[in-house]
């Protein structure tokens, strides 16, 4: 099932989507308000969400399509988002071209241990629509278009689409201000919906287009098939050791990327597509 | 005034001590039972936390030495912990022989841009007396003595001590697994105590010692004054750009580092004192 | 000074009006966001709220008085609000009509000890503007308009206005009934500001009129010198031996009563204003 | 099933008990921690608590029984209790006798309407073990042991013993004073624990003794056989026209009341123990 969140006006609502229509979850069960709500309903009553949800369909409300535009807020509160790095072939070869160590990125590139890395805070996390953000400092930025896994209690409950924001310029300059470049103010957006019934996810199309000024400056895709790491291997390298906190997204890497010239500007418009979970749209700010 | 977090069974107290005793604060005023409550009013009344403090004293009632050991927990509840690399000579040094890439921590030295890493979040961080972690993955594991500065909305409001466990393991065999080798399940330690009114916080005396069945396998001591980098150097890059939390504490770096042949072993003790402040002491555990 | 809360979408907002203009104290301090926070920070800081509020006007943002008419919202959250009984000459003769058992409102009339209750909880509170309700199963309804003493942990910090509505069939039917009769689903307004600086809360006119289809159908005043018992020994009355919340209101009763042949109806309009406070005005609802 | 709250230092658990033992299903789901999370996550599951708490067995850890007497705390956090009066022949005679205007009993006795009243909040509420509470203004003070419905958004899940604490001087001396002879500091108390399979609530044995310093000064039962109102019709009035809680409890009423010369002394011990249910302790303090 396609889950959102939506806000109206003070208050939280989920809503349920499908071939029938968009079903107000929060108009049935007023205490199911979040997509935390249903997960945490799901397994202390060791059912699935989407069982749940199915039930209440009855007492739902239909929200028509421009309501479910207009309310869209970010479709799961959580309380950390973690990203991995060169987890895609090309990934590993746009990373040597950008740094002055390329061969850090080969090494973790052919290293049983993956790249994992605290990514951003309910703080730093934007929905559909809202600004992401780019570094007043830093001259180079870019979107990073990944798959997220979205996790109750660290395990795999559905999928989103997420925007690991970067800033090459730090990242390029040395590796240890990759933190700097990665975790700062709107440097990550989710949305627009959480899907929890993706059969398979390394065989999805992935697409990023960037606009400004009614061009389309950047445009490209890739699947996930094209992964190197299983999300299986990359949340159990997250759990690992870690304290995992209710709900969290594992964002798991990208290999589209713009070319070296490109940089992200004020007012672009960033689009983010991953089949079967939706479209994710930002508008770039700085910060 | 130095103060002081305990725990009374489910209820949290503030407490100041001085050289006239120690005194709960809470006794006094109930709704001041954290050093964010008092660090909130002092801000909303533009005032300083110790002059709203000090008009508590005459209803306080004083506490013993015993009971704040008992009952002594993390001073202070930060939203976040960051945390700041090679600040200090030696640390640079150090990290030279640890890595494979030594020359990224030269360049961090001799940059105008400080090493400021996302470090821990509450789930993460334990106060005096309770266990810090080692990660089962790791081979080599240290602690990390290093100056606090405890910040209210991104301003400098006090001075505490921080453990920064670090696995070396992680960190010196790729730059990309830093996050990994820093952020993890009792990753950090604060404490004992609070302290706002350091006159110079670049001219402490700052010690570690490590115990393991009653023997010191560790001691050494350096001084704030070795550092390369002001504190309100690492906070400016801190706040620039952030979304900077009510209540966080950016770790200042180290230049106490183990030399190579030690690792941390379960049920080592680390006690690392700094002047003026206190000594926090934790038990070592594996996570 | 005359506070007033506002909610601007899912924000609460805290300003405050005089002579000079509307301003908005949240623009100046954004977690000075509510009543309380500012009571909370004087009862820390051993100041008035009016001083810490202030010192914010040279920070605060302008507001137009139609954006406050318009995001308005109950002026103080009141943890529990409490109401008096039998407090002016009128009120006793009005009850002594009403009731088969009149004795009871003479006896307390002249006892030492004040008719005090528990009215309403924040979830049957409402504000500004929102709609009062009458109970489906009372053919006798109305409303009663009272100056409210705004308390924090018991001290009296201001003065607002309170519509305690109350079902004259169920109390007149059986004084056992008085709780049914008073405490149902939004069977309590206040509104429309807090008001700090009353000089004397016993020389305020207060009035309320009633209108229906476009015609008044109810106007009266009085005078709050008309009260038999002082806001003190109300307050005081409330507190002993009670386990007093940190924020309340105690309602002081009312002399202004509809005759006898007189209900409200849905639809209805209530206006009660009293001298130096402000007007509330709320709809009438069935519940 | 019949569930206990604990408190361990800083944090509630759940557990519940059989002929089998006593389980801490805490431990099998650290998110169910007391009874208003299995209450929630029954409902938007659309599954009994039964059910979900009996599929934890397997993973939760057994309680001694000792452990379960230390740590008991109030079984049930309810938002709201509310209590209901004249509800059995012997409260209406008794109630007859004390009251300088018994008709007003009577009327309700007859009548189809029951007396149901706001009783108390949680920070009145006390739970096994704790101190209830008698008015230092009162001389004439006796406990009222009631059946107590729980309830969940207004539906009946379980039951509960109840000590609904009055003040008969206060009560006795004016109707209009029931609210102050009701609601004050630790005016209520429930426990030991909460019962959901009870197959016929007007079918349980009720009884009450009062021991002070060694002997017995009160020693009575009832049945609650002799309610001349079922808990569905005092529910239903409950909820009518109401704003109902997440969480509440209703009180029932009750017979045994100790005869005109008694009253409760500070230092006194109250057990009120209902069949299938559990026995409540309290020790008498002045409030």
């Amino acid at each position: 099932m396609r889950y959102h969140q939506l806000s109206d006006g003070s208050d939280s609502r989920l809503a349920v989507s499908g071939e029938q229509g968009i079903y107000d979850l929060t108009a049935a069960k007023p205490r199911l308000s979040s997509l935390r709500d249903l997960f945490r309903a799901a397994s202390l009553a060791d059912q699935s969400p989407d069982a749940i949800a199915s039930r209440q369909l009855d007492d739902a409300t239909e929200l028509s399509p421009q309501r479910l535009e207009e309310q869209r807020r970010v479709p799961v509160d959580a309380d950390e988002v973690w990203a991995a790095g060169v987890t895609y072939e090309i990934s590993e070869q746009a990373r040597r071209q950008e740094s002055t160590m390329p061969e850090i990125y080969l090494d973790v590139y052919d290293a049983d241990r993956p790249e994992i890395f605290f990514k951003s805070t309910p703080s730093r996390t934007v929905g559909p629509g809202e600004q992401v953000g780019i570094r007043a400092d830093s001259e180079w930025d870019v979107p990073e278009p990944e798959l997220g896994v979205v996790l109750y209690e660290g395990e795999t409950v559905g999928y989103t689409v997420g925007n690991d924001m970067s800033s090459r310029s730090l990242e390029g300059r040395n590796p240890l201000y990759l933190p700097q470049a990665k975790v700062y103010d709107r440097c990550c957006s989710l949305g627009p919906s959480v899907v929890t019934d993706i059969e398979d996810p390394h065989s999805l199309s992935l697409s990023m287009s960037i606009h400004r000024d009614g061009e389309t400056v950047y445009s490209d895709e890739t699947n996930t098939g094209e992964m190197i790491r299983s999300c299986e291997e990359l949340v159990s390298c997250y759990r690992d050791h870690n304290a995992v906190p209710e709900v969290s997204v594992l964002l798991t890497g990208t290999s589209l990327v713009p070319e070296d010239g490109f940089t992200l500007q004020e007012g672009d418009h960033v689009e983010i597509a991953i089949e079967d979970i939706g479209e994710l749209h930002n508008e770039v700010t700085t910060v």
